[in-house]
């Protein structure tokens, strides 16, 4: 048996849930939690804000453990390996989009905690191709948000193809955009964060942003026209599209991440310019592969706040009143 | 002087114009107009529908001629040499976009028939870094729609980095969609035409489209779910932009070079499936050097139809009319 924590209802508190995860897929892997990150997406899912959460719910899917069993095909990991998992727990390994190395995209990817039973719980499945091993020298107790918010943000920055040349922008300064602050410095980009509360300037500074705009003011956006090649929104409000679209200089490109509403593009000036609004979720096995590696070379890490999982229902609160800074992760004491 | 057409105001009816060019710039060449294409722009410049026409209005922007001087500064061209010149006619060549090959995104550009007098002449001048020679085997009296029409929908492709083993898709089967079908076939590409009108299947076949699409019936764009990774969108009407992402595949891109109405786009389907919208201008001179030398080795030219430059008046008329198939081309027979 897996204990858990797990939701009866939409919104209802966490309570400790059991159940048998049968036998293991000759193609999955199961990992002790060590620790586990709660992201915003745990909290919709057990709102079911997104109509899909089946109940008992079991959230969690920023997951770092160590490997406790792996099925006969799986041959990238042992009994022993620290690992993580994410977002998406599976995929179909045979459509083209995942023989292309995107199986993030595959129209039949699972997610960890749609249908199934995530890591608040002291052990959890996947199937093997999306547990990852974690590099030596990425501390255990803070890698887990990487599996998520991390790889939402480090994705995006890969398929927009940006250069180190370039100058770039983070709107939203929280879970996700704290990280991609990171990731764009030691890209080698020029970082600008952009966040509506003005105190966040100073830590957004120090982790690593060369310029700070409080955009409340709407003149402060006004003032970086033509400035950017790459501003990368991490949340989920309606923005002014078109003065992000004007601060962007010609070939600049707009990426969304955040699951903002839909947005209204000006397109002369789009075109004028040859400026490009790109989307995209989190990414493929192997750009996760790259970003851990990038991680430990950097020594880029999540900021977080900890509790043990036994806790889960005071961490829930800390995130719903939007007090987390800047990732949330549970460290496991159950048995 | 130089004799010219030219509106003496809004929506006018054009009329016999002589002009003073005064000393030929350095940097200049000076075309004696043998055809020049009449487009769309010209009839929104002529009735001001921009707001940024000067009057008396001289338009034509897609010139083919034959060089009668050159600036001292100009080496790529010599007298007697056939060229051709589109909508733009200058840029300032020393910005960060001009030296970047970029020279159609700079900021200083210039157009061809705003604030200046264009090609429906006997005689027009630009920077020479904007007139480029025809290559041998493209027919004169039909390449001038290449130097805005087909430069439009041919950097497109190049922009949005269209590879042959791609499914693309025209949307607007006019003067611009019917070369954008003849590029993406030369290309390797799949091509799927789509248009209102159900009529130009046949034309749009023999042009090299594998599929046609009649998008007045909306079922006829759901049954194409899933499976382009390209479309050109060359209309510039409303469109059901929800409809078009969702025919894209994972990683496909929507791309706009009509001045359509400022599309609303569905943000959780665009993330979920890494698809992109981009949109761009006409191309600079390095991209129409190749797009010509294309169109001389696949034998691509516009379909046209023509008339004498006396005959301006009529031609107008039959653009407005949307009678047009697909561009016509005015032949010079000024003094």
């Amino acid at each position: 048996m897996i204990n858990a924590f797990a939701a009866p209802s939409a919104g209802a508190r966490l309570e400790p849930f059991s159940y048998d995860p049968g036998a293991l897929g000759s193609d999955e892997v199961e990992l002790q939690v060590e620790h586990c990150g709660l992201c915003h997406s745990d909290l919709s899912m057990l709102n079911n804000d997104w109509g899909m959460t089946r109940y008992p719910f079991v959230g969690g899917h920023e997951v770092v453990g160590r490997v406790t069993a792996v099925g006969s095909e799986v041959r990238h990991l042992k009994a022993g390996q620290r690992a993580g998992l994410g977002w998406f727990s599976g995929s179909c390994l045979s459509c083209r989009s995942c023989v292309g190395g995107d199986q993030n995209l595959c129209a039949d990817r699972r997610m960890t905690v749609v249908g199934r039973h995530g890591g608040f719980a002291n052990r959890v499945r996947a199937q093997g191709a999306w547990v990852l091993p974690l590099p030596e020298g990425l501390a255990a107790d803070q890698a887990g948000p990487l599996f998520c918010g991390g790889i939402t943000v480090f994705n995006a920055i890969v398929q927009a193809d940006v250069r180190p040349t370039q100058r770039a922008a983070v709107v939203g300064i929280g879970g996700l955009g704290h990280l991609a602050v990171q990731f764009l410095r030691a890209w080698g980009c020029e970082v600008t964060a952009c966040s509506t509360s003005p105190d966040k300037a100073g830590e957004a500074k120090r982790m690593g942003a060369h310029n700070f705009v409080a955009t409340r003011d709407p003149e402060s956006l006004v003032r970086l026209a033509d400035s950017l090649d790459f501003i990368l929104v991490t949340v989920n409000v309606p923005l002014d599209w078109q003065a992000y679209i004007n601060i962007l200089r010609a070939r600049g490109r707009l990426h969304l991440v955040g699951l903002a509403p839909d947005p209204s593009l000006p397109a002369a000036a789009m075109i004028g310019d040859s400026k490009t609004f790109g989307a995209s979720p989190v990414g493929s096995p192997a750009v996760v592969m790259d970003m851990l590696e990038f991680c430990a070379r950097h020594k880029i890490l999540p900021v977080t706040e900890h509790f043990p999982m036994s806790d889960i229902n005071a961490a829930v609160k800390h995130l719903e009143a939007g007090k987390a800074r800047y990732r949330i992760v549970l460290s496991n004491d159950l048995d």
